[in-house]
Formats: C-alpha cells, structure tokens, sequence
C-alpha cells in the first residue's frame, strides 16, 4: 500500500478575487476547498494541485484575504507575476472594463486563461481575445455556472432521455425585486443600474441565457428584446440617491435553429410569484417542465391535465398539483467548483472543455444584439462567430 | 299600495343561438336568468325585458333548443326577422365568416346591433360596420366578457385605488394543454386549428388582450408577435386525423402609450403550472398582483421579500407564502350577463356602453398586426383607428 | 499596506451588572459582544473600543461575574471609581431606589451617563437628574430597548412608508401567566409584586410604553388607567407565601396629541391567545398591522375582509389568513447591543441620541401620572416636561 | 292515542318587520320556523301557536312580505289594530325613535310588549315604559339575542362550572372594517354613521355589553370610554358622499360590583386578526377561556404554558396552541327564536323572563353614560334603576 501519488502543481494567479463572486464563488467556494480536499483527483495515482497567489489593487484588502484564507502569497504588482514561470494559469476576476487588457497581457505571456463574463465589453474585443489565445496556443476557458446549477443539470437529463419528445417552445423568468435603498437595502451594487459602469441586466444575463440555450436546446438564430430602466432613481448603500440609467428589466424571444420558440423576461424590478428566482418551463410532446435553481418539477403526457375554459365556477382543477418533483439522484456541488475541476483537468491534462473564449465571445456577442434591437425596437438575426 | 311599474320591451333576434357560446353563454347564463328574474331593473318603477326569437340554420336544432329554454319563437328565416318591426335589437353569435354580412344587413334596417367577437375578418370590414352604424344612428356593442371575469375586475380595483403606485410592466400568461385528439378528447373545436376556416390562438385571443390591454392601462402603440404552430396534426373527435394549419401558440411583447411593457403568452400546447388557465402579473413601484380568472393575489412594497442570489443553498424563502389572496368584496355575476345588462340599459335608457364597433373594430387590427409582425418577424406601430 | 487604525478608548463603570438584567442584556448580550468583535466600527480607519470595571455590592458574585467574562478588572468600590479619570463613563443597572443617588454622584464626578429605566422613583427627581447632567455638559442616555425590537423596528418603517395611510387607532396587549410560585416556579422576581419594594406593573412597563408611543406615533396628552392586583397571594422560589401588594395588572387608555387614541392593556395574569407576548394592532385608513416581538403582519386595504354579521352561522371567513407576515428585509442585532452601539457613538463621537434623561423622565412621569389615575379612577393630562 | 292537544293561541301585532332586523331575524329566522314546527311546545299536550298581522308604514313592501311569507293578514292601520282585541301581544321592531311611542299605545291598550332594542332614545323614556307596563299589570320584554348566542352560552357553562376559579378579568374586542363605500360597498346601513339619525357605535353596542355583563358576571358600577368618528367621509350604497358624524369607534373600561375589570373595544374601523367578529377573553384564577360568536376556546391552569421574556430569539411556544376548542355539548338554535320561545312561555303560561323593560333599561342608561364619559373625558358611576 505505498503507491506514489503523482502531483500536477498548477500555479493561478487569483486575479480581483477582493470582489464579491472572485472571492466568494472562486475563493473560499471552490479553490479553497479543492486544496483541502487534496485537490482534483484524477487517477488513483494522479492528483492536480492548485497553488493560488492573490493579487489585485488594493494591498489592504489582499493582506485581509490572506489571512482569512491562509493563502499567504499575494501582490499588488500583477505585471510582474505575469511574467514570472511560476505560475503557468491567469485567473480573471475584476470588473468587466478592465479583463480584455488582463487577458491580452496574460495571453502574449503564454499564460492558460481562465476568466469571469462578460470577457469584454465588445464582441469584436472577445473575439480578439479568442483569436490571440488560438495562435498562442494557450488553453482558455469561461465561466458558465450556470450549466452546473442542480436544476439546468436536471433539466439536462430529462432532455438526454427524450422525456420531451418534440421540444416546443421554452419560457422562463428571471428576477426579483431589488430594492431601491431608500427603506430597504439593496441587495445588489449600485454600478449594476448604471449605464456609464457597465451596469444593465441585459450586460449581466445575456451571456447566460446565450450559453444555456446553446447547451440545452441548439444555436440561437434570431432575437428581439424590449430593455426598460423601471426604477429611474436608487439609492447607495449610505442612502446617497442616484440615477439609475441602466436597464433593469428585459423582454425577449428568441428563434433557435431548431425552431424552438424561446421567451425570456429578466427583472430587478419584479416580484415573485413562482417557484424560484429564476424558472425555465420547457414544453415538449410528451411532456413538460419547470426547472428552478435547484429543483425540477414534471409532468408527463399522461399526467397533463384536461381543463377546460368555464370562468363562470371556481376552477375545479388545482395545477400545482398534477406535476412532480424530480428526485435527487445525485449530488450537486457548487457549479463553480465543478467547472474549475473540469477546466484544471483541461488545462493539466488535456481533457476536453468545450466552454471557452469562443463560446463566451458568442455570449458577449448575444448581449450586444440584445442591446442593438433593444435601441432600435426591431428583430435582430445572429451571425455565427468562428 | 298602487305603484305601477313601466316594463321596456326590447325584441331581440338571436341570431347563431345553437353555437356553443350562443347556446351557453348568452342564452342560458345570460337573457333567461334576465328574463326570469323579472328583467333588468332600473329604478323602483322601471324594467327592461327583453323578448327573444330565435334564428339559425338548422330548424332542427333551433326547435330544440326551443324546447330546452322554452322560449317559443324560432325561425329560419334570418331576412324576414330583420325587417319585422316588433325586434328592435339584432344580436350575432354566428361564426365569424357570416357576421359582417348578417350585420351589415341588420344595420341597414335600422336595428340595433349587439354581437360576438371578432366582428370581422379583417380591420377594413369591422370599421365598415362601425361607419355604417354610426351613419345609421343605431346603438351598437360588441361582447367583451373578459372585462367583468372577477379576476380582472378586482385588478382594476386595485389599480383604481393607486395599489401599484406607478405600473412597470405587465406579464400574462394564458393557454393549456389542448390534446390532440388520438388518446384523450381534445377539448376545442377542430376548426380552430385550421387557418382556412379562421382558426388560430391570434385571431382568437388578440381581440380580448386589446380591450383588455386598453381598459385595464393604455392603448397599444406597438408589438411584435410570433406565432407557432406547436403541433402540426390533431383529431377530429371521431378519430379522423387532420393537418393543423393555423397557429396554436403566440409570444408577444406589447409597448403601451403609457411606456407600460406588456408580455403575454398564449398557447393551446403549454402545460400549467401557474394559478389558473389565464394569469396577469402586474408589478408597480408600490406593489404587484396575480390575477386569475377569479381570484387575485397581491403583494404590498413592505411584504415583499429580499431574495439574495445564492444558488449554492436551499432557497431559503417560500415565495407563494408572500402573496396575500385578495378578498371577494362583492358578488361577480356571469360576466355575458353583466354586459348584456348593460347594453340593454344603453339601448333602452340611453346609458353609455363603450364597448362598440369601433372598440371592436381595435381588437380585429391588433390580431391583423400580430399575424402581419409573426409572417415579417417584425415589430409593428399601431395606427389610431377612428 | 500600512494603515493604522484609530481607537477611541472608553472606560465604563459598569454598577450593577451581577443583576439579570445587567448581565445578561448589557455585559453579555452587548458590551462583551462588542469587545470580542473588535469595538464599534465608525468608518475604515476608526474603531471605540470599551474598557470595562465590574462593579457592585457582593464580592463574591463580582469575582465569579469576572471569572465567566474574562473581565479582569472589578471592585466594591465604586465610589472611588467614580472619582477615576480613566473612566469616562459611568453605567447603572442597579435597583431603581439606588440609581438617583448614584447618578448623581456620577453626573458630579463629571461622567458620561448610560444608564437602566426607570431612573428614579419620581418625576421632580428624574427631571433632577436631567437638569444636574444638561448643566454639567456630560452626555447621557438611558435604556429605551424595545424601540429596537425587531416588531417595533419593522412597525416604524411601515409608518414611514405610509402603509396605514392616517392612522386611527392602536390597541396593545402586553403579558401573560406569572404563575403563583405555589405549584409551578414563578417566571418572575418576587419584588416585582411587592409595591413597598418597587414592583408593580405599572411603574415597570408605562415607561416602556411613553417612549414606543413618542416614538412611533406622538406625543401623549392625557390617559386613563385602572390598576389591579388580581393574585393578592404568591410564593417565593423556596415556597415562602408572601403578600402581593403592587399592582399586577394594569388596563390604560391613552389619547395622544395627534388624536390617536391607543389602548393597552398590561397583565401578568391573563393568559395569551394572541401571537406574541406583547402584541400592539395599528389600524389606519388605508391598512393595518399587527406587531410582536419580532414579526409583524400586515393587511393591506385591498386584502381586508369584508365580513358581514351572522351569527346564525358558522363565520366563513378565516380571519388569520388576510394577513401577510412581513419579511425580514435586514438583520435585527440585539436590541440592548445596538443601542449601546448608539451611546458609544454618542459618547466618542458627538454622533446624536436623543434618549436621554429628558426622555426618560417622560417615562417616570407617565407611570406616575398611571398610579395616580389609577387611585383617583380618573383622567389625568400629561404636562409637557421641559 | 287520541289525546287533545291544547293550542294557546297568541294574537301578535308585528311592527316594523319590513326593516332588516325584523324581517329577517324576528319573522323569518324565528316566528316562521316556529309556526312551520308547530308552535311551542309546553308539555305533551299544549301548545303555544303565534298568530300574526304584519304592519308597517310602506303597503308595497308588507304585500310582498305577505306573499313571500305567507302571512295573509298586513295593514298599515296600526291604531285600529292596538284596538283589536284579537291581539294580545304588540312586537316592535321600528327604527329606535318611532319606538316609545308605539310602545306608549299599546301599554295604554292593554297589550303584553316585546320589542327590540334600545326601547327608547333616553334612559327616563325607557324607565317610563317601564313604569306603564308595571302600572298596567302587562307582560313585558326586550331582545337581548347575545345572550343566546352559542359562544356566550358555552362560556356561561363555564362559568356556573367553577371553571374560572376567582374571575380577575374581561376583554373584549367587537368589530371589522365597514368599508367606507367609495371602492367597495358598504357592509352597514349609511343611518349607522350619522348621528343626527340615531347612529353611533355606542348607542347600537352598549345596549348589549350591559346585559352581557349583567347576565354572565355582575352589576355594572363605573365606565370611561373613548368615543371616536374615526372615518369621517362615508358613501351611500349609490356613490352620494356622506358625512360621517356618530362614533364608529368606543375603547371602554369597566368596573363591576364585583370588583371584575372589562375591557371592552368596539370598532367598525379596525382590521379583524383575531378568532372572530367578536371575542371576549375571561381571565380567571384557574383558567381562562376565549369565547367568539359561536366557539369558545378554553385553557385550564395546568395547561397554561410558561413563558419567559427574552424578545432575542424566535419565541419558542406556539400560542394558540396551548387552547382547546370546546365541544359542541348541545344544538344552538337562533338565538332570537331561543328568545321568542322563551317570551311566548312567560306570555301564555307565566313562565319566568327577567329580560324585561327594566333591563332594557338598563342598556339605554349605559350607552347613556358612556356617551357622556366621552364628551366628558371622566368616569362615571352606574346609579342604580329600580
């Protein structure tokens, strides 16, 4: 019983993880927990090891991070780590306006990359990225989560078994009410509601819902988006007002290549009356469901109620009841973490990741066409990206 | 102890009465519980009642329903009613395809006018009648039930009393499962699946989601729509298989003059997992509400929840327990009765009744403009008619 | 990364605390909470950090009180203490007989004052102590807790938000079952029943209650109470029977300068049907809320009721269920915590507090003037106290 | 099995049943069903049977009374009928002004009196009835239906059981929210809120609390009350604003010859959470119970829970659990007929009935008082009746 156990160092420069999602979602959520957890197995004699440096601008806020985390390597001087061997992958976590010059550095280093969305503010930035990472060589891949959430995993598999047949059309709905500040905390940062700090649900969502349906469903062909800003006027956290000129709530359909119909309001100025936070009902043939977050309703052809249209008496039918909730039959970790153990495969392995700089591109680009028909109040068709 | 009361006579032909609304609707729940509750009263001292003869095609089945209702007057012969003097009102339940003609005709011989919806196949003819009515000086009015459905009437309530402070958005969600017809009965007629015979979910639903739209928050300045065909062949009840040609399903966005969003699915291939067949959410800066076919759920700005995005965990709030049902404050009637009454009082007392030709006339063109925005994938403006 | 961190230090006698209400609620619910989490925060760069001396009458129990706190420093002496310069502040939780003379000596020694309720046996002597501090220039503050109850911190934001629209009335149930002590150990101190001791219902909770109402809602103008002693014999904790003198139950109108009228009853020998041990209904125009300890429901205009009287039968309406519990929209700290919180600021930093020694000489007032309108059966008007 | 059945017919002259009151409780709910069954049932063999002459002001509505009840015999000539000797017994159930003097006629006339409350508008008008009825050697009674009301008969049980122990206390909340009229139709007639026309909270209610307390605890001794127009715009059921000028509101404290504090709200501008329109919590040594309109929960000493003060943590006991809903031990017939059965007994076959002009009385005098304690802002004292 004394068998080797072969350790693949990989060194990551921890990039703007001060920030709310790098610290907690790839911090303390997944990077933290790998490490204790003796890393990513590969094998029974294989195992891939992170060894992480922090580094971002403020030396106040790294020195705090590392003593809550243990992680005793950090800078503020990234120039330099990007250009020391020690550490072969680069890790973006800052706020949007600033990852494309990171990256470009990062990558003309010969660095790996792994980075937040949306990974530039342009499409033609993102595909810049993606071109300079392909003729560098480099591995490169994006965050995704939300296809490692427990109810899209579900929803997955009930695809992959056929539960749907033909799968018609999908609606869902995303949002909730974030408060304005003046009585109630808000429960997001101010920059999200402004225009001029790259602020705006469809900024935020569009690269989600754009690599969800590609990964769910098939291609998205076309688009048509109505943006608003319904709150015009929130407040800091310190009860400062302040104009809010980012859109805040967005009306979409999309047309996907199969011909799937796919229609999908995102707001932070809606209250919610539905399962989850964000719900996506996909009707199909022989079956429908709802997926949330972490759950996963049902109902089979045969299951399908038969109402019919009588508003004169109470509705004798009660529709909750006649779906079911899909089991758990697995575990589902943090999505996260999944994806940083799929991509630390990749980057020390060579196993295959599919979601990279190319797909986030597509995401970028949906934002962006999104925005375009949202100004213009027309449809808009999605050319492919290669 | 002598007090006598002055009964206003109103002969009305009803003309399409063995249809399933006809029948149902308007003869069964509406003009006989009128006519055995002693009529429509106005005051202590005054009555409307109506006097009925029924027409139709089929002497047969008008026989029948003669029987059934009691009501002893029955004819074939639509022409000769039109020209008696003793009727004063002209009502049409036809289907749509013999409605212009048959009210054009009563119109010119001076009756009043009362019908189903849609009045016309296409915008052109419903504004024709509405000219010629008005040229003609007879009073008109057309059905448009879904105004007094007690789910829409406690929703105008609330936005009466200011319950939503300022309103953002609007989002309705109506349709269910109709089966095709080779396992389970489907539960609508086959013709509306056909388009050569005027079938489909946007000629059908268009109409209501006008005057609904307009009384409820603002006129409609501009949509796009996308209409589908989900399930492409369907049963007749005795089995025989037909092509489905018309569409089943509709995805639209509504901008209203008041910069309100309104986003309304309709769809007779979904499955329901919401409160009823049709639901409304409305959100305003002060409040939302849910509105069903009868009942209403409300939320108040201070019983709103703070949801807080984390996905990794349980969702720790149960959002359908924030939401208060709103309390019947009144009896609701059967919403064809009520707007009979209604005109009745219009055509006998002189009342206002808005709901005419021209509102009429409004909901023909926004179906005209959802199908035109469905075939072009466009978003279109709508004109003002008048 | 080198910034240094401001510490505001503040010693504080702290006389008094071996009592339950000193220990528990003051050192171990807020100052040791305090200390070990690093001081009140101000902003990045500064920090008030308390530094205590236990103080009181029993050695032993000081000695014992310092062991389970990790507080080093305690004494009997306190009157040398109070004479210390390195304490700046002076804090009393003593008996309320004790607390004049004390204060004073402490107000002349030149200490800042925080001390419990009430803060003295009379009005003419709470105003003393009031015009000695103010004419000292030292700072001073006293115990208003429930203002910072999670009901009653909830409650106020709906009155800020104008949820009640004008508000009407307020009705308050406040107690519950203090058992006998002869079968079941009583819940209570003994001297709390004994009014040749300081007990009594009244002189304990009509200071609570000027203050919540001040607070709240206005000013109080005139009152009227009755007080009774419903248990005339109860039991020390080792079965000793003893005679209850003080009142034990006390039922008081009030009507407030803004024309509110607010009624409460107060008892420790009732027995609770109600949501909480203290309970307080707001009624207004356009709502109305129901507020516990920590939760508040809420009914909005639209989601009242609309019962009508009929005995004959069952009442088919299910009163409970029109009422929304209001979500917590932030996290509620300890009431006692935060408003020591609030001194230390005051006291460090000039920050504001109004609940000094003005207010809490209201306090004593209202339950003076309740004893006296309780002995005369009478109304008795609030003279304004300046 | 031939036995004679004695049938003691009484002759009623019944006034004023076209109004609500009358009509629905007094004919139909109780001398109808009374008849229907047979009369009342003395022994095995007698009987008494009412025999009934409806009178009233408005021929139209005592036709149609007569026709839908089947009661030939109506008239508006009152006088002549006073007269008759065919009756013996004169009920009233006028509007309260047109009542003394009725009243008056028939004592004059020799007619044994039941009628409604209050008798009169003043207490020395109602002693006077008293007095002439006395004089006059005539029968005499007034309602006093909550007497008869299932929960107050369940809570009676329970105080002749000794449940109680020593009772310390009553509280009592009655009312709901009577819509003003403006958005939702008014529960209660428009005369209610104007005092120029008898209206008022405290002359409808106050009547009844004095009986109550009278029949179920003691003697009545002192009052204080709050008077309160709360609402002061209402609406006619057609939409005609009103002013609104009678209390809608009274918050009442009690003393008892037996020394019992009640306390008493009655609102018709307060939001219902509570077991129903009306509760009435006793509080005794042994145990308390809560008695609503028809159930009574009850809690026994050993059941009562213990709670301790310590609003830092969810309160851990549930409440409303530690109650037990007392069983239904009997049928609860209306408690009006219960009433007229009771006073047909002491008509025909001198049965005891103590509800008479005296104790009506008594009410009158009470809502007397209370309206004078109001404008007064003082306690009064009961003076005795006799």
């Amino acid at each position: 019983m004394n068998s080797e156990i072969k350790v693949h160092d990989v060194g990551i420069i921890m990039n703007g993880v001060t920030g709310r999602m790098g610290k907690n979602q790839h911090l303390l959520r997944s990077l933290l927990p790998i490490i204790r957890n003796g890393g990513v197995r590969i094998n029974e004699n294989e195992v891939i090891m992170p060894r992480l440096v922090l580094t971002g601008r403020n030396a106040g806020k790294l020195k705090n991070l590392s003593i809550e985390t243990g992680i005793e390597n950090w800078t503020t001087d990234v120039d330099s780590l990007i250009e020391d061997n020690d550490y072969s992958l680069y890790f973006d976590a800052q706020t949007t306006d600033m990852r494309y010059e990171s990256v470009k550095k990062a990558i003309a280093a010969g660095k790996d990359i792994y980075c937040e969305k949306p990974v530039a503010t342009s499409t033609a930035k993102a595909m810049e990225l993606y071109r300079l990472a392909a003729e560098a060589g480099v591995k490169h891949g994006v965050v995704q989560d939300k296809l490692w959430l427990p109810g899209l995993v579900k929803l997955k598999k009930l695809i992959e078994r056929g539960f749907f047949g033909e799968i018609l059309s999908v609606k869902a709905d995303f949002g909730y009410w974030v408060f304005e500040g003046d009585t109630i905390m808000p429960q997001r940062p101010s920059w999200n509601y402004r225009k001029e700090d790259g602020g705006g649900i469809i900024l935020d969502m569009f690269c989600h819902w754009r690599y969800v349906l590609d990964n769910l469903f098939s291609g998205v062909n076309a688009l048509t988006c109505v943006g608003k800003t319904h709150i015009k006027k929130r407040y800091e956290p310190d009860g400062t007002p302040y104009k809010a000129t980012a859109d805040d709530a967005a009306y979409a359909i999309f047309e996907l290549d199969s011909g799937i119909v796919v229609q999908i309001n995102s707001s932070w100025a809606t209250r919610v009356r539905r399962d989850d936070l964000f719900v996506m009902q996909v009707d199909g043939t022989k079956g429908s469901a709802v997926a949330g977050l972490r759950e996963v309703w049902m109902q089979e052809y045969s299951a399908s109620p038969r109402p019919v249209w009588n508003p004169d008496v109470e509705q004798p039918l009660r529709f909750f009841d006649s779906w079911t909730k899909m089991p758990a039959h697995e575990h589902h970790d943090n999505a996260f973490k999944i994806q940083w153990e799929l991509f630390l495969k990749h980057a020390a392995m060579d196993e295959p990741f599919p979601w990279n700089l190319l797909e986030a591109a597509k995401g970028v680009q949906l934002a962006e066409l999104a925005l375009e028909s949202a100004d213009n109040r027309t449809w808009v068709t999605v050319p492919e990206l290669k």
